[in-house]
């Protein structure tokens, strides 16, 4: 930590600083300058923070300098974090997951399904609890949901990801997912984020919608300070004043996540796109950008899917979309 | 909702959407200007979104017309929402809450309790269960807390107000708590404002931090959906570009809120301001912009708190602050 | 400054820092860690940026500590700036300007001037040259609209404040404004500035709409470099996601300016609010969170009114607006 | 434009509507629905505004519908506009733009001028003009700096593209510039944008840090109603509260900008990334997305920039960085 002091700061208040640092068990450095005297501290073992010291006398500025997360950090774990799923190894192939927003009744479901394993994807998304902006659009088939899910899985061999809303529910949907997604509206949700912290199944965790990466990866860590190692991030889009568009996606996450941190990084275009037409470009741009992967909202009859059908892909096109892929991350390879 | 043709859409575009329309049993009006045709949509009981329309052929633009809420809506409901608590009406009388950010331990929370309520303040605020960035960081005392509030609560005579993190532990909350916080990280947490719909204390609901207005008032809706109508409204603050205050006060949300629905809006200028040399001038300008009540951090000891302590307001100050505030009402109730 | 370096970061890559800050003419003071090293910069005049450091091997971040501004600066000058014109001390009385958007014809224009002049405001806003968003709205009267202003000052006795958009009509400008407007778009206009620094008129300067306060107080230091001490600080809102008001006036910008700069800091709450009936509250809040003056957009005939009618305040409520704030005021001078 | 009436409003609100329509020369057409009446104005020749309405009583709200743009758009011009410099055609051919922040000493601009075009690119971007934040920052070579750049551009027959500040040097900048370059900063300085629309030479405007794509392309609109045709739109990351690169590259705005205009889009990664590690995967991601082209910082020895060395990158990396963005181009042509 770097205290900045006044310039009108007395040399009290220069030693009374000090003085509170060596109380916290800690080391104190002060650095005059020409202006102004900053104060370096060090020894801090993460209990410390810039509230100790913002409204003694003198003080104009605490500066936090090391980051507070471990366990996610790059710097801890040099190598790529590696979660297998059946056959598929997510961090080091590329993932592709697609599927509608709802889980739909059945025969839709499975229809669609079908669809995207035929274009050579494993991974099936789709929500059986909805967390709507309002109580009045429609929240999820529920456990009927979870049932078509199991059934996807076992009668088309294909991988589920599904989303939770709550601890509640969290032992039913464990059991179905293959991977538990957290949307971004519970990012930030402490207590579910601490029970993943205790079930087996990887979480797919969808960044907060004005989250900066920092509170990205602090929610992270609360999942594997809990035990589970198996965290994906997934870009999605964040708030801005932009209206052209769902959400802005954050291009630029992805590679400075990818130097943070070990865990892998995958992306959402359909929510930041909003819109069918510019899903593809977004893919495209996210894989370019060093994504590991991609989550795809995928409908063939968008104008009657059950939610967000605004943003869903046509799944007869997932085959074209994935060649152009392919092709992206050779271009990237070449070093 | 208004559907926007380009100008290069042809009649058989059009005459689509309007069967579209038909088929989703609304009416359709064409309104044919000089470059393009517009078709406005009556008849929407909120079923209908933009998605059944934006993926059609020859759709520029859906533009969503009537609000997605009702019973927080001011049309709904003309006069102010009133909650009695104690002798204190809420939405009628003005509302000081203070405390300090997290419970602490016995002494030091009855000390604090005992300084707010001698300025006059019936309202102690303080959280037992906290939702903090990183998993490191001090997570509240708990149900220990929960008891020294009840302590509060029984040897002071003061209101209650903690906050909420899960359904969980909501029936012990609600069991001590006159108002139920709920924080910005759990603003679209539906699982939880669901079960809040089915108590019967008042719930305090903060704005998240990059929520707009409109779904600020449907959180709130879904707390009104379930049953309980005695919700409060928090500004505290949003993310922006601004790095000079922790969070943005959008003082502005104060009167259109105020002008959208009946509820009660308060304001917490702690976590806008983040230290506490700001938190007068915020909290005297919230209540200049219309705003029916304060929540504030306060601590006598800042540099000891258990958490926010670079933000909170010395309680012997409080006496002085309400008298300013006193005069600030009586100069807005001008007209 | 101060160099965070990796964990990784090794002896060498920590020397060859301190030699590259040696041949800066700088001193260098390395301050091991538990983690990594951090390193001291001191001596720095201004002219070292982070970018002689980002790249260095090692090296993981560069922290700026010292502000890039000093005439503006309060720690340069403790005491409040007072720009006297007229009778009127900006920075010291309470200022208040109103007026049009836009100079109209001569007849509307005096009109206008006369109710707000009866209402007790010498000071009269218009813009004879308009920034407009797109080239065909309306784009001002131009030198027609300076020959009124004239008008108004002589026949009315009022102080006139206009719009500079460039240099080539800085001297007609010059010679009618008793203050010098530069608008958000200009804000970092640094040719402009520069001009502006040669003239002897008082410059307000507004804030940029995506301008953070030191960015905002580094233009106003372009000015004074330039050798015109006389410069008005103007918050009027600032971009965010927010859709409920035209700009997110950024209430907490005036305490935190008025503790860094030593300038007059006022508010233009019409802009901000974007509709006529937020334009009373956020004046009563920039008052109450310390503002030392506001200009308003008045118009006694918005739905007629050149531009941004929609917004415009009835001259007529001035009066009744003024008490209220005088009111504002005396509550927060309490001490 | 469309008006939606309080649910409140009573039949005499709405016939007034009407007559201020008809008062306009429009057309208005009344829609009553269940819960409230919209009003559609049609015959909007883009002489009304909001402002016109937004005050009569019963009125809720104003919703514009047609953009405020003709020259720009795409529905006024479906073909992609190509602008010829020597044998390159901005638009249809990729174009590569590479250089120095800032026009350095003439051997150092030299010497990476020579670099640039080892690697096969022609277009030389260098500032002799600098829009510094801070008036203590250097602000560039001037004069001088045009003639170095008239050498490179004599001596190794490149294009260069360097930028304007204010309408004084127009003239010596018009003269040596193929591509006279706007930076973000001035986007919005009108008087600069309409002298812009009476030179011959093409312009590249970058969008503002906070401007909306319809603002950015309104500015456009302001050189294109002067009578210069020849635009290049240059996205380079806005503003928002993301903390951890300089800019957030607006990715979305490519495929945007794309369907809404004619105009070519080109990306400038160096500003959005801020440090040189991040700049190949935002130029990669930027091309995916469909950007016809890419202006980059480069420079052989960052540590020595005049300015902005921390995002340099280095020429020498340039060819393969070509070869990777030619592979990318060849994966998003594929249908």
């Amino acid at each position: 930590m770097l205290i900045v002091m006044q310039n009108s700061a007395t040399d009290a208040d220069v030693k009374n600083i000090c003085d509170v640092v060596r109380s916290l068990k800690l080391e104190s450095h002060p650095m005059p300058g020409a202006q102004r005297t900053a104060v370096c501290i060090t020894g801090n073992k993460g209990s410390v923070t810039p509230e100790h010291f913002a409204n003694l006398p003198g003080v104009k500025e605490v500066i936090r300098v090391s980051k507070p997360y471990k366990l996610v950090s790059r710097e801890t774990k040099q190598d790529d974090t590696v979660i297998n799923i059946g056959e598929h190894a997510v961090g080091a192939d590329f993932t592709m997951i697609a599927g509608p927003c709802s889980v739909e009744e059945e025969s839709i479901t499975m229809r669609l399904a079908e669809k995207i394993k035929k274009s050579g994807i494993d991974f099936f998304r789709a929500g059986a609890y909805k967390p709507r902006t309002g109580p009045y659009a429609f929240q999820g088939l529920g456990e009927e949901g979870l049932r078509i899910l199991a059934k996807v899985k076992q009668e088309l061999s294909m991988h589920v990801v599904t989303e939770i809303l709550d601890t509640e529910t969290l032992p039913m949907v464990a059991e179905v997912a293959d991977i538990i997604q957290v949307g971004t509206r519970n990012m930030a949700n402490t207590s579910l984020l601490k029970q993943l912290g205790k079930v087996k199944n990887p979480v797919l965790l969808k960044r907060g919608m004005s989250a900066t990466l920092d509170e990205f990866l602090q929610a992270a860590e609360y999942i594997m300070a809990g035990g589970n190692y198996n965290v994906i991030l997934c870009e999605r889009g964040i708030r801005t004043f932009n209206d052209h568009c769902r959400n802005t996606l954050d291009i630029a996450a992805i590679p400075v996540l990818r130097e943070r941190t070990h865990l892998p990084v995958i992306v959402d275009p359909s929510h930041a796109a909003g819109l069918t037409r510019f899903v593809a470009p977004l893919t495209l741009a996210a894989t370019a950008a060093g994504a590991q992967g991609i989550i795809i909202e995928a409908h063939d009859k968008p104008t009657e899917a059950y939610s967000d059908g605004q943003q869903a892909y046509e799944p007869a096109k997932l085959s074209a979309l994935q060649q152009q892929l392919h092709i992206v991350r050779e271009a990237i390879a070449i070093d």
